[in-house]
């Protein structure tokens, strides 16, 4: 009945990220982890899959803190292989594999990443296979089990975790060491890469199982992207706790539905429009929805009507918005069930147990209920700096708190508001005019699909409210009709003072406007005497 | 509307027990945080007077890390100071209250004390207050709101918060810092002071949120003392959760049911036997008691037929046993509800998500399903170490774990079984008899009120199973009766040597049997040629 002997570590009071799914899997061993199309992990699987990853890299001379990149769409692979670099003590570098080769080449470089794990379909594009050929890299790839490997060097992720063991490696690992740099998606233009630790990432994970009432028994579905924080840093939380994560690489509402009946999915994370989607879906109304307790959103506030009408159709448990960053590792503050029908708006709510939060001025004062300024934040879930970047580092941590660079306010009642990014807050003739509230305005006329609004460089009012639209395939409406429409509901200095349509908005992969590319594209807008 | 301007601190990322009070404090601040007799606190109003009493504690001249004794019951006062000594980065050391004036006067001295908080009722004892004195200990006493101050030097604790600020002191904390010092009750005769920092407490707390479901709708009672860390970790979850904590001092069965139906109680700590004077109290039946949602027991194992009538009368919930050390701070394992009718015996069930457990051999191996070795821990609540005493703190970590002095095992479900402690195991004539398996047999007789099995010098047996033994008020039995009694339960080598009838039983302030006095007392008892 005797164990394999395990190696000792030096670090007793050690939290490592690996050591999360290493003790799921001593309390549950049998329970299912991960759940892929066919494929079911239990526990004991998945963490016998993760420590014989963590082997195979470790043989193949990767020193502590070596940088291992990731191009996956969420699998079971994907998860497999970020927890064995983590056991591993090395770093992941999880990449969006919507950003051109150009960007993942300048992450691969700037990270100084030595081996790749990627996705077969990724690999198969001659372009990103070409670049990271000239690079050398050693590659790992997730292909679907039964599918032959590829040639040219590369190995397949299933055959690296033959003839490994699966008791954990003797690594020491220091909570406060480098776990993971993850590069945020750059509405600025600018890819930043954050660092965390095991430890920072490990304090949002305990912060999230309070404060998603998480339980063994929750099933959840992922399929928001985890090479991002939210989707990472809930599914993780889920494995802490014992539930059941099963993964999906595209939304699709029918199957979405199919599953959380066939599954008895407890908890959903996903956009605004991916509830809508399932709302209006034909098979919604046939579909057993009971088992849902909960549902989070992120990204984006939700329409008060729709709100009302997934309570009512989809689930009456109640819906939550959390907030955060990859910098301050979500969730950071949650706009909660009770608080929902109360009030609308951009509300961000209560500030989670795991960090604290406050509205600061440019001069580090905290203010008041109804001030608006900074959110900034506290806590063990901040990162430890922008790799390569100590200036932008201190710049976020000025006056000893997290700088967001969103600005924001507390209501009477203590809830938080936000505002605007801060740096798209317009100041135009004396005036400051947050750019999401002209947004909203224009989004409520029944043609505009997509808006953006920027303050572009005006003779007269410094800044020029602009508004930018995408009209819905098949509407019509006229720039201004549109102001017309804004002169209704908005104050005379916050109506735009031109609109300009366009056929498509230029955005990030997450769907987020890029304003920079406008600010930039339309510079000479009114020098040009354009209005 | 602005806040003062808050003191800016260096660590961005820290981890505070004082930043407990403060976050419940402004996500909650009107929920009541305490309830204490006809007072209620506020989150608001607990975390005003904490930080009052911090610069009141500041402006004493006391230097960073000076410890501040304590010496209270349970009451509100008490709950507020310890929260103000952490804000001021001073060093909590409680004293149990039950101790004598020596063993008090020992830890002073050990602890290197400079004040002392203290009961008013526990002053008035001469002896105390005499040797208080002669130390020259600067005296905080905690008076019932509306009694008046004593005199000679002490202050009122109350006193202490007038005209000081109620925001936090300007005070830098370092997550790994010294926060408190708690003495072991000492069933080994020697007081040994645990040391915590604010971060190893602080991954406790956020443990137990998980683990006890903890809801800020949550009510509970603190009856059993917060100079222990059960009681005190279990009270701050509580306060980290935005719930409410109504404090008592005294068991009364009768208050307490009566407390249960007026508060809405969803939530209890206690001993076996104070279920079982609940249950048995004739208000009882009458009692509405559908509040609870969970209660939790400590220290001793629960009687099936008892649990079985308490599931069905007092808390259809369920019933969980919470097991830890002040070394290792609790929860450390629990056996959950979910658990309790499947098997019996001396379950703890589940290593808690704060930490992991394992079994280990006295070579440092780690042992499979069945084997019995130590029982040991490794996690972020492990303790900086026993305070002075470098070797015990290595001996406690060998093999870079905690070793708790407790043989179990995990059973083929992998639920954990306590089989002894360590040092009571008993070897005789080759054979390994636990003590508490001896002891079991001889409570089942029904004369028997309390029992303690030690192993005795014996000339041919090297240990002598030896039995001592106080009876039931009015019942009768004799040694031989005894003896017979457990040659019906227990293998021969199993059976004690001799029993021997006490008037009364050495014990610890929290009713341990003290075994090593046993041992000292009945050294020769073989030798002699008794038995």
């Amino acid at each position: 009945m005797g164990q394999t002997p395990e190696a000792v570590y030096k670090h007793i009071s050690r939290v490592s990220l690996g050591d999360v799914i290493r003790r799921s899997a001593l309390r549950w061993p049998e329970r299912t982890a991960l759940i892929d199309g066919e494929l079911e992990l239990s526990y004991a699987e998945l963490d016998r899959r993760a420590n014989a990853f963590a082997h195979h890299l470790l043989g193949q001379g990767l020193a502590p803190g070596a940088r291992v990149a990731m191009l996956c769409g969420n699998s079971a692979q994907m998860v497999t292989a970020f927890f064995g670099i983590y056991k591993a003590g090395l770093v992941w570098v999880p990449i969006n594999t919507g950003l051109s080769v150009e960007a993942i080449g300048y992450i691969l470089e700037h990270a100084e990443v030595s081996r790749v794990v990627i996705d077969l379909e990724l690999l198969a594009k001659p372009e990103l296979r070409a670049m990271l050929d000239a690079r050398g890299l050693g590659l790992i790839v997730c292909v679907p089990e039964g599918q032959a490997a590829p040639g040219g060097g590369a190995v397949a992720f299933l055959d690296t975790l033959k003839g490994q063991h699966g008791t954990p490696p003797a690594v020491d690992i220091e909570s406060t060491q480098l776990a993971q740099i993850m590069y945020t998606s750059g509405t600025t233009g600018q890819q930043k890469g954050v660092m965390h630790s095991h430890a920072s990432i490990h304090s949002a994970l305990s912060g999230n199982l309070f404060e998603l009432e998480l339980r063994p028994s929750d099933v959840t579905l992922c399929v928001l992207p985890m090479f991002h924080c939210a989707q990472h840093a809930v599914s993780v939380s889920f494995l802490m706790a014992g539930a059941t994560v099963i993964v999906r690489r595209v939304f699709e509402p029918g199957a979405m539905l199919a599953t959380i009946e066939r599954r008895g999915v407890t908890f959903l994370l996903g956009l605004p429009i991916m509830y809508g989607a399932m709302l209006a879906h034909p098979a919604r109304p046939t579909t057993k929805l009971s088992s849902l307790r909960m549902c989070l959103y992120v990204m984006a506030p939700m329409a008060r009507t729709m709100l009302v009408e997934l309570l009512e159709k989809f689930c009456p448990g109640g819906f939550a918005l959390a907030s955060g960053q990859t910098e301050m590792y979500p969730a950071t503050t949650m706009f909660k069930p009770e608080q929902q029908l109360k009030r609308f708006g951009s509300y961000w709510g209560d500030s989670v147990v795991t960090n604290e939060t406050a509205i600061m001025d440019d001069e580090g004062r905290l203010l008041g209920r109804g001030e608006v300024g900074e959110i900034v934040h506290r806590g063990p879930n901040v990162m430890l700096g922008y790799y390569k970047d100590p200036e932008a580092t201190e710049r976020a941590r000025a006056f000893g708190w997290h700088h967001t660079g969103d600005l924001g306010m507390f209501d009477a009642d203590g809830q938080l508001l936000f505002v605007d990014r801060k740096k798209d807050m317009i100041k135009t003739g004396g005036e400051n005019v947050p750019s999401i509230k002209v947004e909203e305005v224009l989004l409520r006329h029944p043609a505009v699909l997509q808006v953006a609004v920027v303050g572009l460089p005006h003779p007269r009012w410094a800044e020029a409210v602009t508004g930018f639209v995408v009209l819905k395939p098949g509407a019509s409406a006229t720039a201004p009709d549109l102001i017309t429409h804004c002169r209704q509901h908005l104050g005379g200095f916050e109506v735009p003072k031109s609109v300009v349509l366009l056929e498509a908005m230029p955005q990030t992969s997450t769907g987020k406007a890029q304003k920079f590319v406008l600010r930039q594209r339309f510079e000479q807008h009114y020098q040009d005497g354009a209005a």
